[in-house]
């Protein structure tokens, strides 16, 4: 069992803004992937969508301004069943984002792919709250030829 | 035990420079920290410093434009003894990188950090490669607080 895991720091008073970001359709649109719709409260299911394929994740846990975990339940066969999982927390001038990305059976190479470029959304979604714009699908950043 | 993984596709049309930024101390001083000396050699060490801190990385194999393998012998306690792992090929236009820094005892903090900032500094290896303009330290991206 091998996790993707991240941490960035977001330049900004309290954790409600990035908590925003992950919890609603507008905010997550503006750092992940535009095409995103759905229900971003508990047992709902939140539709992302890329130039290729997307995911579909269930939200299994909130708890404002600290955690948000979901579920995959559709997308590429190494996705489903995984759990995303953001952890928030404010150290001073910054609030910190533990990211965790659990569940993948295999190290396979897509996971390679799938953690580097779950860093460069990360970074993304920092710009979008500091600099108030983001680089969502299908502006994001070209890490490879897998996109 | 976890690993860190990413994946990155530098666009050229083989994998000597990407060996060569790798394996030479000019290279990796445009993309990592220009603050790097030593010896690419097998059995030789590279000494990278930061404005905070540094890693010192015993070269255990080089395969020309196929693998490069360090082990850390000096740096962070959480460092030491891990390796790090590049696996180059040619796919079409673009020179596949798949990166492992393996054998980490915890997924502490500072490994969610460093998975962060690796995945930073693959995307400034990649630019320097692609655009002649890397970010090594102190240039790099700031990610968080821990810089």
């Amino acid at each position: 069992m091998v996790d993707i895991l991240h941490r960035v720091g977001v330049s900004t008073p309290a954790p409600d803004q990035v908590y925003n970001a992950l919890t609603t359709v507008d905010g997550l649109a503006g750092w992940w992937t535009e095409d995103t719709k759905g229900s971003g409260e508990v047992g709902g299911v939140l539709a992302f969508r890329f130039p290729v394929g997307g995911f579909d994740m269930e939200v299994v846990e909130l708890r404002p301004n600290e955690r948000v975990r979901w579920r995959v339940v559709d997308g590429p066969e190494e996705w489903v069943g995984t759990t995303v999982d953001w952890e928030l927390r404010q150290d001073g001038d910054y609030t910190i984002i533990l990211f965790k990305h659990q569940g993948w059976r295999e190290p396979v190479e897509f996971m390679h792919h799938c953690s580097t470029k779950w860093g460069s959304f990360l970074m993304s979604l920092k710009a979008l709250l500091e600099t108030g714009e983001g680089a969502p699908a299908p502006h994001d950043v070209r890490i490879s030829d897998w996109h």
